[in-house]
């Protein structure tokens, strides 16, 4: 039996991840759980599973779930905010933190569970995109596991089990290419809030689904890659592969590549996470060889979209420049959810952003946070 | 530093196995090499490796031999026959045999050199075809590791490393399809010696390059993972992969699929064997995902490549079937290649063979040897 805590239960991750936990009732136990304001659905959470603490980040949903929960007779401590997003990740009887929650928000409270020794189970790649140096050194230290659940990120680690002797030549990182694959800078001018929300093949928030049409998530999963698994940029290649069957692979250095491959579910690496190093039954679906008749690959085309040249830049750069890149990126998508700026402005913001800041300082908590703060003021000023 | 002996060094397998041991000279003595009677071949190797003991299972050659090395006052052993294939096999100084002759010959010498307690490096897929249950079982009791060299079963090996405690739900076991993928049988009533000799994406001997022109190559792949793996048939199953990237996979219970992809060059599985579990760099060369376009897949037709079909149904009945199937096959590939008999013969008279033999019988090795000889005796009479 291990205990899980859940830093964003109602998100996409969060919500498969819940999926999991019900179809393998005796392996685990839900803990805690964490939202931002969907007070429905925690509610819903907190009848099903029963967990023993809850956060909210909105105050107005953290006072609704607390009288919910009073009004139930529910012995269930419930907190506010980023420090309550800290007492859900640390709480004693936790084995394993799932941090699903969406951007930088994720850093502290993954620190915080570090620091308790709880296993990481990562889905919120934003935390080792802005302080990679910083989380990966503190899980050393305090001897801490953490598991990509991203599923590019655990089919790399899948294809690095029985090999932590060899040496890794390269690691093929591959990419769907996302809605806009084939098209050019001219065509993507035009290019609407609801276009970029619609994923070829996966299902997921609209955040990532932005990020997915623009590249930048596959460059924030470079960064994140380089950090996992302690590998150089020059080591890691963007495979455009339209067809996600091959979630990514490792080539040795005897020239073998080892691959996972899956339907597009995100249940099976969350799942493969918990378990780790086992594996459970099938949640998801199932590749059929017989009907899957041809998988292809393309170069990415780094001059359409170059969020996934940026992010390489800003990775190989390092210091506080992927902070820099990825608040950029946070608040310009923000913006074009709320159709405030183009499509092609984006990556346009997060180069001016690249640009304008000073990235030359240590990876602290506290530089990573004020950096990331200034970045956001300055996007939102300029561009809201 | 290992000591091998390689059974079969002039041959396709023995030759790339040679090339292995000069790129990494350090890692390797080559003590024993065998041949049939490739003196020639032998000669070169033994001025420039200079083994400890030499079989050569031709009498004309062994005498050849013999003189070499007397006139040359080379210290080294020379031996004749299967007995001597024996001595190479179980020599003291040997740590990995590598299995490298082609045919059912194989057996007597791997079985030898298990019970010495010597390593397999197994590229010789009859001996398991053959008496599988007896390879494997003695392998068992005396502790001896077997290692795959064939690419499709290496695939399989590598793609098995750190799952170790994983329930396997199915082996996809890839094939390219031979030269004659898509024909029907009318297409291949006429087909020549010269057309089954042309493999569209790997170069081997002559024996196995027919097997694959059939499939059934891919049949004694079949009972080979059987083996090997320890897996059912009903978990195996035969993937037609024409371009030969994949060679190999294996789906996990939680629907996970782990791969092996290269270049098609046997110098890669066998460096991994000798090498197990290190990997060491690259002798072969490497895919290039940016030139590699697109990867199919297509399901085998077994009316048309009934020997696949016989493989399987050999292997479900088990017992002496498989090696009344590999005799009767043996037999009539080397009639092929003498122009004896026509290329969809093949087939025919292998199932003619499983028709009229009975396989109910304990797999030992003298039986073994009894129903191979039978069947061979058999054929060579009505067909030669």
């Amino acid at each position: 039996m291990k205990n899980i805590a859940i830093l964003g239960a109602t998100g996409s991750i969060g919500t498969q991840t819940l999926d999991v936990l019900r179809f393998h009732k005796d392996d685990f136990n839900l803990i805690g759980i964490s939202a931002h304001r969907s007070t429905q659905s925690i509610m819903n959470i907190i009848d099903e599973f029963l967990p023993k603490t809850v956060a909210m980040t909105d105050f107005e949903a953290y006072n609704i779930i607390l009288d919910y929960c009073t009004k139930k007779g529910y012995d269930i401590e419930v907190n506010f905010g980023i420090e309550g997003l800290n007492k859900v990740a640390t709480r004693r009887e936790v084995d394993i933190v799932v941090t699903s929650v969406v951007g930088m928000v994720g850093l502290e409270p993954t620190l915080n569970a570090i620091w308790a020794g709880k296993t990481i189970a990562l889905a919120n790649k934003e935390t080792l995109v802005v302080a990679g140096e910083l989380v990966m050194s503190e899980a050393k230290k305090n001897n801490v596991t953490i598991l990509p659940v991203d599923s590019e990120h655990s089919a790399i680690f899948q294809s690095l089990q029985g090999n932590k002797m060899n040496k890794i030549d390269k690691i093929l990182l591959t990419a769907s290419g996302g809605p806009f694959r084939g098209k050019k800078i001219d065509d993507l001018s035009a290019v609407t809030l609801e276009d970029a929300l619609k994923h070829p093949n996966w299902s997921m928030g609209p955040k990532i689904t932005i990020d997915s049409s623009t590249l930048m998530n596959k460059g924030l999963e470079v960064i994140e890659a380089h950090w996992l698994f302690n590998c150089d940029y020059d080591k890691i290649e963007v495979v455009v592969h339209p067809q996600s069957v091959i979630h990514s692979m490792v080539q040795y250095e005897d020239g073998a590549v080892i691959a996972q491959l899956g339907t597009p579910d995100m249940k099976l690496p969350i799942q493969y996470a918990l378990n780790y190093p086992s594996r459970k039954s099938n949640i998801g679906g199932t590749l059929d060889f017989k009907t899957l008749r041809t998988l292809t690959f393309e170069t990415p085309d780094l001059q359409t979209f170059k969020c996934l040249d940026l992010a390489f830049k800003a990775g190989k750069l390092g210091k506080l420049m992927p902070c820099i890149l990825n608040a950029a990126n946070e608040a310009c998508v923000s913006l074009f959810l709320n159709n405030r700026i183009e499509f092609l402005q984006i990556g346009d913001v997060v180069e001016e952003c690249m640009n304008k800041f000073d990235y030359n300082k240590e990876v602290t908590l506290e530089n990573v946070k004020s950096i990331d703060k200034e970045v956001r003021d300055y996007v939102f000023k300029k561009y809201e």
